[in-house]
């Protein structure tokens, strides 16, 4: 017997449409699973956009009050795709609302405020979840599998960086519904929360908690025409972070970011050494991972290009045969479909947002680093708080 | 105003689902299009997988007899998924019906049936589309927007392989509705018509017509169990294929196609070399395409590895942002969106059936080629019957 | 205690540097051989080039005459560096002299030249070797010390190509000095002789012998200048050739060489698919080897690079420390060590005559079966003559 | 008229080979130049094994005591290849005793030790130059020559890593003549002074001075045992370094290094990101550079993969043919090359002691940073010292 959970989304930007499309390929791919979405409301400010983004994506409804959507009782789960500073206001209110959530990455633009989003889902109970979906590319999968089961022994090294080139035009402007992510005030931060949040995300996953850390920002272009004001404002965004820093496990970790690499688009990439092996990927290349396995025959070891596309491979049965890739958005397909799997087995459906607020630890004291040039704890906790 | 297309599928197998798959998202990505798909019916033999293949991708309704299908008033289009032994009946009544086809390629097991094919929609003039889907993946179409711009001048060479693995294990059967492809009297051939003719298809769309061939063929398992019979039969179809051509255009041809190369699971690549520059492109990293630029400086002149994903590159503005990929299934999505396009030109939708016929008479070709074990001339009159 | 081996040169051009580069660092980096090169005398026509390359190389002496280097007490061994067309009458003279040879590849234009140069070195019973050097880079050894082991299982397919594009020029002249790789009288053949012999000997000692053949060859530039003539003549080489064929293990070749691969300077890669695993190399990389494991575990199973410079792998324990390429020249350097070595052991060095002479008659088949059209058989009877 | 170099060589281990090989190719590759070297003397504590390596690489004659090779009159360059601890104090001597000075990198254990090298050549106006050998990499200088021209624009990110992997293994001692490196008192550093040293070098030489750095070093193995004393004793260097920085020009930098990433031998990269272009490459695949330039066609753009081996690039001229590739020790060969060239034009050979000395300031301001987990000034004041 099927069930519905009735999905409420805010926001209809890009994130809106990686959603969207996540809810509506998961009854042709998982037929299987007992809880399946229905896209029951849109919300956007903009009545011309809302009622155009409906009807693309097949929403029953819309709306353009956020705060009419929570109160609605024929939704189910608010999903939150709108600029970031409005993340903790929704998120609360819905919690209060005793509404499931499904927020964009990342939690929030400050700990703080993350902070509030974690008491008011706990407060309320309700199913939380936060959209960090390179999780679940199966080669990102894999790696963790491997990680898992031990194979690469205790671990020396990560590394992990992504490099993107789409502000090097200093004119570019800052705010209003496009570039808000330029806009300090509604992101909270540039490529810190954008960009290395990603990467601390899989990082912590992948290799546990992030100890401390030494960073360094910069902003290349100091000024940018505000697109709500009309004038040249301060970027008060990070263009570029670095950090390095140890992990709980001992082992020393290295992170960039940067949205000034030209000929990068989106370039993440992490690399993990252990003592027995070592996995690479890069997301311009998902469906690759690559694997050296220091226990293979000497004359013969080297670094194992796996192309992750098998069906034994995870996510992999649903999709087509061997050798056949899949895309950046299948993610969000797979994130949808363990948020539906975990309703049925009741367990937290990771990354919650209590994992979300170890990653804003992490994002803030790189912050505070950098900001004060001195090195930073960040007392995560990890531990990650789904089954 | 949206005008409908009312779809009939025949066939639920993987070719069925990659279908299915195109015209679900074409109302998400493609929303503007006049024509808009209808998932009207589906049709199988078997009951029970035709209604969860219907209920699984949203068709409306089903048949279990394809000749119903076919009469019924409430369809504008047939798209053919079945085994090859199937496609000209199913064709040609369609045609006389007056029904749109669009179907799967091979468009038929040999070049006599599909002369009737060719003959059928000829007469009834409907409107008609093979699926050769690689053409429209985006790296594939920008190779062939460089060609067209002569950029790489005088061409001598193109060499195309499509290799897998899957069939070395000789415990693996024939026949049946799995293993139809390993069966003669389904298929038509091995990898000639499965895995050749798609390097045939985009070799001409490319170059220009094959004007001779000089093939071989191998089986290398000699018989398999076939699974209608429970016995053990000999294998007639060809488990790799190799052939050398002459273009019309004076370039020289090589092609390769064998399931039996271990460790490629669907390697399609192929590579042109002209006076200018070249171009080379690899199923398994799908997004890229690889050109060499004689014109440019000496001193900095190399392969450029081009991620396909940028918003000006053909298809891509339908999807993400820069640097993020898509996958194998796009393929049919775009000659779906394509596909309805054409309907309101009111051009052809290339490959049609008459392309499709030119690449069947080289596969025949090549077959003649490797049984007689002398050249063969294609008599192919390459000009593509798309507008 | 040391014994010398005193070399007598006979050509100063590209192959000429190789070999003398060979000789001088077999000393530093193989210091332990019993037998070691001395460069007694380099031998060409023009006496200004000669003492020039005398100098340059060390030789003790020159000669402009290779009638009076070969009947001089001083030489132990004629090493043959001139073009195509004057290696048998040397290497006749030679064995008849009762030197040991050392012959650049092709052994001959012709199998009836090649044939006849085998007669002599066996009346003679003089030493003998083809510098078919390719064989002696690490990770070509390796590939051929994992064949043997069995790793790959069955063997189902080979395929090699040789690609450059230094002919594309329609105004580079034939014959000459430089130019005589052009002209169909120095040369024997195109890219045949000079390429795809190469092919052809990694091949077979990869692989077994060449059962049969068909081919096709292509002159793209129908006439060029000759240098010696100073008229536009009809080039007689082939700047193309493809062809396939049947191994005697029933394994399919496919072989391509060109000069007219826009991009490519020296491609020259292999691969061979087995039952078990597939290797493959590049000679643009030439310090990795691919390698493919289908007994590796499933879920991580993939192609490995193989950087071939670990001190147990091949001649690697002679240069640096692992991580760290070697180059191109090496190859020779290897060849002089193992030739210097078999002084030794009294065995042969492969490949000897006899083996080039197997070469040969491939080549002979595939020039044959281009100009009949028709397969050819080779009559290989590959069992190298080396020990 | 030639002219001949006498060098002494003092020290015949792993860097005492790639320096003799140098001095032995140059007449061979380079036989126009004015100045050639003499291999006149090479010197080792040891009789058995200094004995053994000039008659390996043709010496003329042998020390045991190198304050004898400084004192002989028919010497008239030093070449320091001893480990670190001595650099100090023979260049001092050999400056003293108005010898040419080739000393291996890095310059010396200490910025204090450095600083009296410098002095010591500056007042004894000694021709110097340290080997830091990576410069003389055809794709290396290819890529200076890039950045040179200004092509790539304002710059904002410098990124370089050198990563091994050989000393994971803790049953690895410390000390004597094999593992001095692993001994703080011989090698003043770890990872920092050993590969870290060349990837500021280059850094420097490509990017211009490095500011600021902040570091953290490891050392995962914390007591090995030590071959002089026979006991398991504290480990004193850094197995790993990071760390991040500023350069003069306002860009961003980013060093790592360790000897505990699984499956790297020598993985030396850089990249180097600027508004109109890109640069990248890899010690593992030497003869490639990679280059983006955002200047191209839209369409066409991505990233060129640079096979350096064309006559018209840096060195090529003096090898072979496009497309074969030279190897590691030919950076060695270059060096000296460039050495004896600036013995005619008068000008100074880079990097001189005094460029080495400001690498040597950075690396000590990382070690500091490191250890005093603050950001550290470097005073650089980078402005190469040679011509």
């Amino acid at each position: 017997m099927k069930k519905e959970i009735r999905i409420g989304l805010i926001g209809c930007g890009f994130m809106g449409r990686t959603h969207s499309n996540g809810y509506r390929r998961v009854p042709n791919f998982f037929p299987e699973l007992v809880y399946q979405p229905v896209l029951k409301a849109v919300c956007a400010r903009s009545r011309e956009k809302v009622t155009a983004f409906a009807q693309q994506w097949g929403y029953e409804s819309f709306e353009t009050d956020w705060k009419l959507l929570i109160k609605r009782d024929d939704i189910d789960a608010i999903d939150i795709c709108t600029p970031n500073n409005m993340h903790a206001e929704i998120a609360i209110a819905a919690a209060e609302a005793g509404k499931m959530i499904l927020c964009e990455k990342p939690l929030a633009r400050t700990l703080a405020e993350a902070q509030l989003m974690v008491d008011a889902v706990d407060k309320a109970k309700v199913k939380n979840t936060v959209w960090y979906n390179y999780r679940r590319l199966p080669a990102v999968t894999l790696a963790k599998k491997i990680v898992d089961t031990g194979k690469l022994g205790k671990i020396f090294h990560y590394r992990s960086n992504f490099l993107q080139d789409w502000t090097i035009n200093e004119n570019l402007p800052q705010g209003g519904s496009v570039f808000w992510r330029m806009d300090a005030d509604a992101a909270g931060s540039g490529v810190t929360g954008d960009l290395l949040a990603h990467c601390i995300d899989t990082a912590m996953w992948l290799n546990g908690g992030i100890r401390d850390v030494s960073a360094v920002t910069e902003t290349f272009v100091k000024q940018r025409l505000h697109e709500d004001t009309g004038k040249l404002q301060d970027v008060k965004i990070d263009d570029a972070c670095i950090f390095h820093c140890h992990f709980e496990n001992g082992s020393l970790g290295l992170f960039e970011s940067t949205r000034f690499a030209r000929g990068h688009k989106a370039l993440y990439t992490f690399e993990i050494n252990g003592e027995k092996g070592s996995l690479r990927w890069d997301l311009h290349d998902l469906n690759r991972l690559e694997y050296f396995n220091n226990e293979d025959d000497a004359a013969t070891r080297g670094w194992r290009s796996i192309h992750v596309t098998d069906g034994d491979q995870p996510y992999m049965n649903k999709w087509w045969v061997p050798g056949l890739s899949i895309g950046y958005e299948h993610s969000f397909v797979h994130q949808v479909a363990d948020f539906l799997k975990s309703l049925e087995s009741g367990e937290a459906c990771a990354p919650t947002f209590q994992d979300a607020f170890e990653t804003q630890k992490v994002c803030e004291a790189v912050l505070n680093s950098a900001s004060s040039k001195k090195w930073q704890t960040t007392d995560v906790n990890w531990k990650t708080h789904a089954g």
